[in-house]
Order: C-alpha cells, then sequence, then structure tokens
C-alpha cells in the first residue's frame, strides 16, 4: 500500500512542496498565484502566465452582494465561532447559475476546438458553433451578460493583458471570434461576459478545462474573507435576516 | 431599508471593487494575494507587506495528506460534478485542531500584549505569559510541534523576511521572546511551530487577529484545488476507502 | 415586499409549522418522519404512506464505511468543536456517484412513464427504455450493484411494503418491469439496486423527482450523526489519516 | 490494521445494520426517528422514548424564515444541481446562535448535576446555578427567548409528554427548578426555552450531551428539505437577493 504524491510531504526538518523546498525555495520567492498555478498544473508558471492568472482571480474575486456572499454572511451570524462554515457555505453557491460561466466558457471553447478538428479558421468554427448551439436551443455559455448589456468592463482589459504577455492562445481567439460573428446568427450584438473570457484565458494557460470552476472558487474565497471582515466591522445579515422575517406571510 | 458596502459594486458599465475600478485599477496591477490583504484589511498593503503575507499564504497552503485534504479527495470521489462540495467538504477541517493553531497563536499573542500594558520587555512578559499559561494547565499556542520537533524549517524564514522588510511587530517579537524563556518554565526546550509564527506575523500586519483562520482557509482552498488536480490525474480517493472498507469488523 | 411561506411562522405566543399548532397539533402526535414528508409534500401522509416512506428513510441511512462517512469523521478529528461542519462535509459527498442512484431512478422513472404516453404495459414501457438505454450506450439508472451482485435484500422488502400499504404504483411496476425485461437486451440479469427501488419508491408517494436526493440526504444525515457518535465512543479517523500520510510517497 | 464499527456493514446478500438484518427486521418495522435514536444511542429505544425524541425533533425542525433557511435558498438559488449543497449550506449556520441552545442547555444542566455531587433538593442546585452564572456574568442557557418573552408554548408540551412516558429526569427537573427560582436572583421571569427544553429532554434520554447540537441538525435537514420544496413552488431567493443587492450603497 502506497499513495504517490507530487504536493507536500515532510519528515523531521524538512517540509518539501512540489518538489521544493518549501522554507529555503518558495517562502518569499513564489507569489501565493504563482504557487495556486503550479499546484494545479504541476509546473512553474512564467512571469506574464502569473499575471494574467492573477488578472483572472482579481476579476473573480468578488461581485459584491451576490447569493453566495449574503449567504456565507448570514451563516456567520449564525455560527459566527466557525469561520470555516461561512467560508464553506458562501462557496457552496458556487455552482452552475453564479460562478459557472468560468468553467462553461472554458469547457465549451475547448470542446469545440477538438470538434472543429484542422479547421484553421475561428470565424468559421465560432460561426458553425454558434449554428450549432441556436440549432439545439442552448445558449453559448459566456455570450451575454445580464448587467453589463453593451459591454463587460473586464473583457478587453483581460484581451489586452494576454496581448501584452503573449499569452492570447486559441481559446481567447476563439471567444473573440464568437464575440465578432454571433450577431450573424443571433440577430442582435451580446458582450463577451468578462468570466467567460476568464474561463477562456484559464484554458489557454493550459489549466484543466474540468478544473476551472475551482479557480473562480479559489478567487471568491478571498472575496468572501472581505465580505465577512466587512461583516465585522459593519453587520448588515442581522437587517437582512430580519428583512425577510418581518415580511412573511403564511400562505397555504 | 439600505445595505452599505465598501468591496463590490457594479452598474451597466462599470464594476467598482474596494472603491477602485476593477477593470482600469485592479486587473493585471494587483497581484492575487495583494488583493485579499486590501479586501479584509481595507487598505492597500506596500509591496513588503505583499512579500510577507505572501509568505504565509505559501507556507499554510499544503501539508499533504492531511485530514482536511484526503475528505476533499473523498469527496470529490463521491460527488465529482461538485468541485465546490469537494473544496468546502476540505475547508469544514480547517478548525481547532488541524489549521487553528495560526489564530491561536495570534490571538493569544494579541491578549497578552493588551494584558501587559506599559511592560516593554518582551521577556518578561512572555515569561509571565508561559508561566501564567502552565499555572492554568494550558499549552502555549503555537509553541511545538508533532513532527518538527527541533525546529519547524518554516520559523527562522518567516522572522527573516519579517526583518528584510522592516515588519517584525511587537507579536513576532513577544513570539520569539517565548521561544527563548519558555525553557525556563517548562523545562524542556520546544519549537516555535511554523503556523504559529504564521500567525503572529499576520497580527503584525494588522490584521484583525478574530479572521487570521480565515487566511489559513485561504491558502488552503489554494491547497485543496491542488489535491483534486492531483485525483484527477492520479486519482488515490478510491484505494482510501477500499482500505477502510475492507478492513471494516463488525464490534458491537 | 411580503415573502410567502407555508411552513412556519411564529408570533409571541403562537408557533405555526405547515398551518397547524407546533406545540398544540404537531409535537407528541406526528412522528418525525411524517413531518419531513409533510414538509416537502405539503399534504399529511397516510399511516401507510409514513411507513413506506420511513422504510425508504431506515434503508438509506447507513451504508458504513463510505467515502462520506470516512469524511465526516476525518472532519470531525480536525474541528470536533464544529459538528454542523462534520454532519455538511459528509453530506457534500451526496452526489452523483455515491448517493445518486435513488435520485437518478426516480427522475428515469418519471421520465420515462411521461414519454410512454398512452401505453399501459410497463413490460412494452421497460423494454422500449431499456433498448433505448443500450442505444444510447448509457446505464439504466438503478440496475445493477457493486456488491449485491444476485440481489439486493432491500428490494423485495420494499416492494413487499408497498404492496402491504396498497402503494405499488406507476414507478415501482415500471421499474419491476426493467427488472424483468432488461435480460431480453442485455443479454444478462442484473439485480434492482434497492436505492433505485427507493427512488421508485418515493416517486409513487408522489415526492418531487428532484427533490428525491433530498430524502437519501435526510436519512444519511441520521447515519452521519450514528458515524460521529462512533467516532467519539471508538475513535479511526486518526488511524486513517495516519495510514495515508505514513504511506505517501513523493512522486513528481 | 482494522476498522471496527457497530453500524453498517454488508456482503453479498446481506446488509447489517446495528447488528441487526436491515432488510428483515429494521425496514417497515422501525421508524425513521427510532433508527437516528438507535444509531447514536446504540441502543433500541422504548416506545416512550420514540415519542419524546420525536417532539423534540418535530419541535425543531423549522422555524421559518431563519438565517440558515434563507442561507440554504440563496444557495440553492446559485447552485440549483447541488441539493446537497444547500442542505449542508443551511446546516453550517447550525452553531453557537441559531441552533445552539438546544446542546448549551442541555450541557450546562449535565454539568451543573455533575457538580451538584450528592445534593438531591433541584431547587437548592438551581439556586446555585443561577447565581454562579450571574456571578460570572454569563447567561443560563435556555433562560429566556427572543420572540416568545412570556411563553415558549413548546415547553409545556414536551414536560407533559415527558410525563406522559415516564421520562421526566434529573435534567427536565432541574431545567424546570431554574424556571421556578430564577426570579429570586435575577428579579425578573424570564421563560424557559423551548430549545432549551428540548436539550434537557435529549439529556434524560441518555443521549450524549456532546453531540445534541447534531439532533437539532438532524431536525433542521428536515426542515431545510421543506424550504428547498417550497422554494422550487414558489421560490423567493432571487427577490430576497434582489432586495439587498438593489439597496446596496457604496460607503468606503
Amino acid at each position: 500500500m502506497k499513495f504517490p504524491t507530487g504536493l507536500g510531504t515532510s519528515d523531521a526538518s524538512t517540509i518539501s512542496l512540489l518538489g521544493q523546498d518549501l522554507a529555503a525555495d518558495l517562502m518569499g520567492k513564489v507569489g501565493f498565484g504563482e504557487l495556486a498555478f503550479w499546484l494545479v498544473a504541476s509546473r512553474r508558471p512564467s512571469a506574464g502566465e502569473v499575471r494574467l492568472f492573477e488578472a483572472v482571480l482579481v476579476a473573480l474575486a468578488d461581485h459584491g452582494f451576490t447569493p453566495t456572499a449574503i449567504a456565507a454572511r448570514l451563516t456567520y451570524l449564525s455560527a459566527p465561532e466557525s469561520v470555516q462554515g461561512a467560508i464553506a457555505a458562501g462557496l457552496l453557491g458556487g455552482g452552475s447559475r453564479f460562478l459557472g460561466v468560468t468553467e462553461d466558457s472554458g469547457r465549451f471553447l475547448a470542446d469545440t476546438l477538438v470538434a472543429a478538428g484542422t479547421e484553421q479558421d475561428y470565424d468559421v468554427i465560432a460561426l458553425a458553433a454558434v449554428q450549432r448551439a441556436r440549432d439545439e436551443r442552448r445558449f453559448v455559455p459566456g455570450l451575454g451578460h445580464p448587467v453589463h448589456k453593451e459591454q463587460d468592463p473586464r473583457t478587453p482589459v483581460l484581451f489586452r493583458i494576454a496581448d501584452e504577455e503573449g499569452l492570447r492562445g486559441p481559446h481567447l481567439r476563439l471567444f473573440e471570434a464568437i464575440g465578432r460573428v454571433h450577431p450573424q446568427v443571433l440577430g442582435k450584438k451580446l458582450p463577451l461576459n468578462g468570466a467567460g473570457v476568464c474561463g477562456a484565458a484559464l484554458a489557454d494557460l493550459g489549466l484543466p478545462t474540468d478544473l476551472l470552476r475551482g479557480f473562480a472558487l479559489l478567487a471568491r474565497a478571498a472575496g468572501l474573507l472581505g465580505q465577512l471582515a466587512e461583516e465585522r466591522r459593519r453587520p448588515i445579515a442581522n437587517q437582512i435576516y430580519l428583512t425577510v422575517d418581518r415580511n412573511a406571510v403564511y400562505e397555504p
């Protein structure tokens, strides 16, 4: 019986992580985002990759009073002794509706690229993909945003950073092409959702598409910590609770 | 009815975070660890503070096959469609025993400093604190480590980085003094636990002592993501499950 | 602004639940399983319905050292002060693989019945459904069991109780027919999984198929409580942890 | 290496639970509440014990729009594909403030009885306990209720059921005495909180005081299932979210 791992091991005098000496080689020398990338990808990212990756995490960290932020605050109100429970409750809303677009977009783009085979023209691939989605009465993941109806302000910045770092790869290119061609099929122009662009950027960074939601969760963990810190300084969870409870009406 | 927040807000064309324009001022310009600090502390940290802060997060990210890492992997085995559930399950073990020492140490040091009043000599404060803990038959949080019985390799590195950045404050100084004087009371020399030094460093960075556990959880979220990525590449959770199940014996 | 509910409300002198006076009409007069049914279905079940429903909950409560039971015990080891965290961690594994068959079966049977339209012969419906699943290279949910390769001992008991209470409805009948006809298509005889029969029984009780997993979770909450109680009396989580940790080997 | 358990085991033809044949001896013959008691206490309860135990679970199942119910609904809104995540998020609020009184009361009463030694007069024990709590500026757990300021309607019913079943034991007697004598110390009359009486009743049933919160969580799991079923039929979570989000104001 043995359990192999390439992550952390330790003995009496040393702690190893990713085959490195944690204290001598990582602490103070590797950033936290850089380490998160390395932990998942099993390779150390370049400085440019770290910059794009951290821009994605920064983009996804907090979106104000989302359902998940409210759930975390209410849980903290009920069980203030268990910070881990409040963070976990907040992350548990990181599912299909409010945090899913990053992973859905990355996976859709990756699947579309695989299916495109040898076709090289992104506009051709994009047009076929949008047409197919429409035929199957499905949405194209990452197309459109409930609030940013004209343009998601994160979108051009992510493309620019990817360009500056030489990291605009096939997923970002395909997503950009979708943004260009979809009006031909759908008859209206929708913005590229910034969280969707995040998914495309993470996929171009070579991160596993089945775990892209995980990066949204990591980013959100920082945001939830901010929410709890604010809840401590300036609590609102009790007011939210009372707003609901005092307006409850019995209807069978 | 209004719900004040200093974190995220948005309208059709802009996303604000911490009073900044997310797209124009933060993405690509602020690191992820830097943002996490800012979200909790409500102030942007200096470059030196970011380095010490990220060194702490790196130190706490992954400790190999901890109970929480195993719980996350088993949950991923059972419900692979819910990455958020696996991460949450892993964080829920971030309680008193396996992740608590960071917060416990930071709070103990902060409380001790408050109680010390005008006393300036850290050795005097430390000696009284260790003596009091012993009288009350309590452990001093952060003193000793189950594996690193001589020295925790993270400890000297954290002190060094704090020195390099000019950030050795009262909590680190007091903890260092505890490391120096405790043999006089306890009759044996114990190492300063690296996770405890992390708590002292976070407290010296001005972060709220009641939320220090939250930073350990944020760090661990990255580690758990690494665990899940490895579980996908090289699964062991089923073997762990079978090891337990096949060695189950009925005893009333 | 108003928030309607048919569940609990209270004022200074009364607590209402489901339109009943909790203290006067429910406590001591309604069983716990009966109340759980009522809460979801918005109607009070008959005595026979309660018996079948509770037989299902009893069937699903505990399956020994499942991944979810182990995850709950490990979480309890790490954070013993947070029972809610350990229970939550255990429930989070209640996803597609280890607890999903109840809901998957109930939903598959319900969908199949809807698609069958006016066809009345369960064998005909079953044969078509198994054939279609085979054509699409999908498994029939609830057919087969990893351990009970001949017969799941829960299966005949659930059918018998349903008969005794006059509650064998279309979902159970269809599932039984699937058990009868599938060898014609698959060329081998598989047992009806007991957890799948539970799903059929819950669907015949009129409970919403999209929430059937919820009943498996409720049942499992009792089982997890039993696991934690045993972990307190006779701990094994630390041994599980050490078994994994001590057999860890570094492999890049 | 062996892992002992007195709970569930199975082989190809049999499933055992608590040393019983699950299919032959438990399903259809044992109620769900009865099984939950048995799983924790390792003994089968009497019919009277089941009645009192289930009255407690019924009393604790749902309290309307509590923070935990709202958190579960918001999580379900965000991740509707993960019922287990929504239930878990709801349970995670089962901590010190909103669900803790049951366990706190049971433990306080148990500890007080142990400390009382050979003293037999409950009024004497109660008076000393209330006096001591007051001297230490602590609340007596279970004394007082934020809404039921005169009387918690659950309280007399629980005492009556305990009497009917011959189960009024030392914890209920002591709590009753506290209800009688505390005005002598506190100078005002507070009601006995029903959730606190539940804790006393569970302790009198011989259930482990360190796990009493677990029964509140089990009861609440049923209530949360009811909340999610109602959220499906008549959703309010999105309205709650919008109520908060649309009234957000930026304040640094």
